[in-house]
């Protein structure tokens, strides 16, 4: 992993074609009361719009457009059960190409279902992710099938067309703020936003409680941390060289890294809910939860967040209710 | 307003150009759990995932485009702080036409205060919405602005081309599933996908709890009835002549009408909640409902329901999941 590249920005205007044949452009919509009260206009770039839930989309349907256009019609493997997983089945279910999917014994069976509903064959081995995915990873080998890691070039260039349709639809933008699981959303949104726009303002976050990417990209290079966020969309332990160098680059990476707290994440898909009527899951409420903590630098700006994903569990979204007393 | 007449196809195919230059399409997407609760393939057509959260924005914009490309830039006077007041107030927003709202003293300040937001100017006036509407009415006609009611023409006309979408990306669609409010949306929805494909069944819905327009379809002429649902995108005392006349029409009319519980619809809506993430009103759940009801009718069969709108209050959200046992 460790040896790929990230991608440029003619990978990302590329990949635009292949995401319009497959996906929606997703809505950017402003809400009066969060304009209210951000003091700013804000903009909310709806990922959490796509049928499974997710920004990730974007580039599992690249990748395998990306193949069939080679004459590679090779299965799909990879290991996960959250966006990235349900993002490559669902690839491999519009393109035609299989998808079998690793998982460890025991590993969380809505997600799985939701997986497997998308016609991805489950395969349940080893006890933990790492173990599931190394052996995925063999297995694709030996089937001559293409494995799939969380920062492949060709999902960072899918993913960045997010931000190509926050461009086009808002020229005026000045701050965008993304935030970072395994990075390729922010290093694309970066990448993208500066190639167009030096001028624009592209700010990541990440969790207080899980802060790997953060400190790597203070400290120059990649160094781990502790992970204990619930928001499953920013858990990451470690930094992946190729995202966090283009989060890096002095021309095209971004300008600052901001850390919220779960609590933060939590108030932020309350007020979606409330005044948005939209679903986020924490990782999604994370760059809202950034701009209230920036509120000040913020005022009178034209400013754009990625609602990343919207796939928050029913039991989470009750007792976020429940604590909003 | 009983005077006024419905609208034809070719109306929806010209409000087509007016509708793109405003609003994005909304998703036609497929929900893996759905599918497999109805035992059929479901498609639901995201009308929440407007700015202002419902279908009739649609029906708005096309007005207003229309008064623009007629060179009547007229002002917009209407009276509601539900959907269509929203509506309108945005499709003002948009194409630079002022709005005024009338609103009854005492409306809920939360809907005034969303209106507001979207620039149009709030007048309080009269006991109820009958009143406030009537007065206005007149304004009106004083101040040579146009006064929108519910049902014209070119609002149902506008709200028909999210059936054209349906068509176009559906095209071995075989149900149609949409809620009666004040028949607008049913009304076009049934022209639309009988005038491309007369096969196509097109099921109407309502409340239990507020049946006027079925009633009245059924008896074949308008009768009043009791309107006592919390579903207030249905809540609706009598029917409009117009929309009754495109409901019952024998070519182009829908094929049945059916009536839901607001059980039913809460159910339905956490529902959407649990295994699509997304948010519905009521009235938005109604069509899941009645698929439900009709189960093993709809078994193998490929079926569109119109998910008309998100706009579910943050307590009555609570209070659903509160009760989910």
């Amino acid at each position: 992993m460790s040896t790929q590249t990230g991608c440029t920005f003619a990978d990302v205007v590329a990949a635009r074609r292949n995401v319009l044949k497959y996906l929606s452009r997703t809505p950017l919509h402003s809400y009066g009361d969060l304009n209210e009260l951000l003091g700013a206009s804000v903009f909310i770039k709806h990922e959490n719009h796509h049928a499974v839930g997710a920004f990730k989309v974007r580039g599992g349907v690249n990748l395998a457009a990306d193949l069939i256009a080679k004459g590679k019609r090779a299965p799909l493997y990879t290991a996960s059960t959250g966006n990235h997983g349900q993002s490559i089945a669902f690839a491999g279910k519009v393109t035609g190409l299989p998808v079998r999917v690793a998982l460890p014994k025991g590993a969380n069976p809505a997600k799985a279902a939701a997986i497997g509903h998308l016609g991805a064959e489950l395969i349940y081995h080893g006890t933990d992710f790492d173990e599931a995915r190394e052996w995925i990873r063999g297995e694709a080998e030996k089937d001559g099938a293409h494995f799939i890691g969380p920062t492949e070039p060709l999902l960072i260039a899918g993913v960045g067309t997010y931000t190509m349709e926050i461009m086009e639809e808002l020229p005026d933008v000045e701050v965008i703020i993304v935030p970072v699981g395994a990075g390729s959303g922010a290093s694309s949104a970066a990448l993208v936003a500066k190639s167009i726009k030096p001028g624009v303002r592209v700010i990541a976050v990440q969790a207080e409680k899980a802060p790997a990417i953060h400190n790597s990209w203070r400290a120059g290079e990649p160094v781990a941390a502790e992970m204990k966020t619930a928001a499953d969309g920013l858990a990451t332990r470690v930094a992946f060289e190729n995202t966090l160098n283009m989060l890096l680059d002095k021309r095209t990476g971004i300008d600052d890294f901001l850390l919220v707290s779960d609590e933060a994440m939590e108030t932020a898909v309350r007020l979606y809910l409330e005044h948005a009527r939209t679903h986020a899951e924490l990782a999604g409420g994370a760059p809202l939860a950034a701009a209230l903590q920036i509120k000040s630098e913020l005022a009178g700006k034209t400013v754009a967040l990625a609602l990343s994903g919207g796939n928050l569990a029913m039991d989470a979204l009750c007792r976020l209710l429940a604590d909003r007393g």
